[in-house]
């Protein structure tokens, strides 16, 4: 049984993941984190969640719970992350990360831990994000540079902060390397005004934002002729808890490295 | 029978025109323009555009025709679109304009002649972009300051030079307009980076370039709990060539403004 | 303020109604009915929902609660359906019905009720639904005869019983009658095998059943070079529940009759 | 050079076909079949598609040019194509199928011929459809038997005499294989009225029939919690006809045996 601890266990994701770990025969809760300060420090977490009484209470600092747990489960945002991420590497614990919006230096800071813990970090943890992923890089390879123009579009509720997405971003990323190509150099982010023809080796992205769409993503292939779009569509939080759990059972007993989602579903 | 001459006869909207002023029962093809010095000067417009001979030369200036016409249709580029108008209203003829991608300096010029002559101008003449016109206006009225978000999203082929298109602005503006706002305040065109949490009253456009996506338009309205969409796909220019001679048609015995297809189809 | 009952209060559709009653500052919770012997009778229904104690206990009869409440909402099965109406109509009630996959009797036996009671009666309570009907016929008028082919797609998730779902078939008569058409005559359920071209007036119905699709519901209009399509697309119940008790403060003061949300929503 | 024959040369794919033989360096055209007794038979192909004199006179029989051509390219009806497959294995000559909406005993008959001569069947020609086939593969065996539901939804203009669409069973076929199902037996091609919640096992088809849709379809897997769908759109009958003489110049070295577009691509 892997012992999972919660950051942001007060919190919508958090709540839901609580709900995952008490699905998941191989799983166990054993701590949840609320900020600190928080009234809601010392409230039952199944009570918080919904799932009734579990007998496991929220604190306010991992030192607390220190002794409980193997592995951390981080759905919160970059200085979070990267301040439990060198409490776990201390302590020798696991952690999965699915916090979205790092900058190059957070993410390359967040890099710098592959060798000192085992980390599983994927910007979006479902298992049907992480197939689309794969096939996106099957189809890029079968037709990427035979005409083909590639865009990514993605869709997110009115409360997220960044754009596009880092799930649209991972699967932008994993066109372009099948393809030989760069988001750097490739992809256009905003297309406003006179800004003439489409070039050729583009990765154009078009992001939404309305009501409470959980999370779409579809990369299109479109030449004279014909489209191939490939679509995932998440309709609750459950699809990435389900994910980050499995992926913290995963972890427990890997050697110290920086995973993905990929690794996890051995695809 | 309306006199219709046809300004970039030898392009791909030209032809589709000269296809669609021959279907039509109540119009003639009186004339057509090529760019000054075009080797194709002199060739029938029926061969040109793929009807067979129709006895109509191309020719590559207005003057050359200034009688034989009574409404011209253009759709090319801005510059060349003032120069016609000007000439339509020095000569007393009549316009259908198509072009888009004016700036606001174009936009004024354009209007400037309202007085001048009768000229219909819309970013897209098909009858079914004008009845979505209507539709979300409709909706946007119903909805739209009751907690729903509104997102403007097209898709158009790779050679696109504009963006957003002309009719995403339309849509945008129309839907603005039912609910006293502006593009101008609430319009956002490009998210990028860490943006923060979308706004009640912004709308958002988001656009894709790729392939030979004729022109997709959706103006989608989403809450906690539904969304509603309004969608218009184009298939073939087609569409945009009836709209535009039923225009050229309609606009024959109107008296000197500026109107729209929403004034040509009465709704 | 209406007082509310809720049949088939301990269901996923009654635990979102207590919800909505909770949420809407005109209406308050007045009881709550369970399937007879079910050993959920005397629980708090405000646990049920988990929404925290509300001091009103889930009884298994009508009967036991006929002081308690002005308006019943039932989203069941016809035949409890039917029977709950009998005792509303008895009792001087009146009653809000979202019960889909009514026979043609049932119809018939519901409809009967008209003059005896105020009821409102729709396939779909929400708020966009309903506005969607009204586009729908607004461009049925506009388009219909004019050869647009006029398709209806839907989805929903695999425990759905019934096929179209009632919401598609309502929106497939809005558009018939608009048209002077019935769906007995040219409603097309189903095509297979070598069923031939397809004619003018017919009105197709596709339907997909998968997974956990709330309900997703397209009315397309298409012809040579373009389509218009009106989608709804439900994310959570909750937009029913919401509608549904939108309805019930509605109802509480109309004379007899058979009302639906267009009524309710003055469409 | 392969040297290639067309078929109903006077239709709408067979003058496409003719366009995309022009287009490719390594195929001519060596000549086209219309109907027995058509007014067509001796005018010239390449005026017929709109390309321009090509020097090659339509005929109304195979025997006319049978020294003619090495393969033979046919999308026309099945008794037809069948009469076609029986000239062609006599005479050394290989074939290209693209016919759809055969019947049971219409296929074995053709499947009767693998030994006899080379011959390309596949329902659907394009490329990216080919692409999508391999794609539903590799999601169906990563997904299909934990818990995500399948359906096959597809689109074609009113003129499309066969529901569902030879390539949506091609789709579901693959599907069905890849999990050990059949469509004989988990087919769900028609649901109406009160059917029942949906099987585990079962996949379903929806078809839409109008307008001028070229073709459009989508495999989808649906679960608690997420979706994933692949789409093909085709956006003109280019996309068939380049595949169809790309496999043309494909079979025209290989020994007698049955293939299908996965051949001809590899995949």
């Amino acid at each position: 049984m892997t012992r999972i601890a919660i950051v942001g266990v007060a919190g919508r994701m958090g709540r839901t993941l609580v709900n995952a770990v008490q699905q998941d025969a191989g799983a166990t809760l054993a701590g949840g984190i609320v900020e600190p300060g928080s009234s809601l420090a010392g409230a039952d977490i199944g009570e918080l969640a919904g799932v009734g009484k579990l007998g496991v209470t929220a604190v306010d600092s991992l030192e607390a719970i220190v002794d409980d747990f193997d592995v951390l489960i981080d759905f919160t945002s970059p200085q979070v992350t990267l301040a439990n991420l060198a409490f776990c590497a201390k302590h020798g614990k696991r952690i999965v990360i699915g916090t979205t919006g790092l900058s190059d230096e957070e993410l390359a800071a967040l890099d710098a831990y592959r060798d000192r813990l085992p980390l599983v970090f994927a910007p979006n943890m479902s298992v049907g994000v992480n197939l689309t992923l794969k096939l996106m890089e099957t189809a890029a390879r079968a037709l990427g540079d035979e005409g083909y123009d590639i865009e990514v579009i993605e869709a997110h509720h009115r409360h997220k902060v960044d754009s596009p997405s880092g799930t649209a971003l991972k699967m932008g990323e994993v066109v372009a390397e099948s393809l030989g190509r760069t988001l750097k150099e490739h992809g256009v982010f905003a297309r406003e005004g006179q800004c003439g023809p489409r070039t050729d080796k583009e990765i154009g992205f078009a992001t939404v934002r309305a009501g409470d769409i959980v999370g779409e993503h579809t990369v299109m292939f479109a030449t004279e002729g014909e489209r191939i779009e490939i679509t995932h569509k998440a309709s609750s939080r459950m699809t990435f808890a389900k994910g980050a759990v499995r992926a913290a059972r995963w972890v427990a007993d890997r050697p110290n490295g920086r995973y993905d989602m990929q690794d996890v579903l051995g695809l």
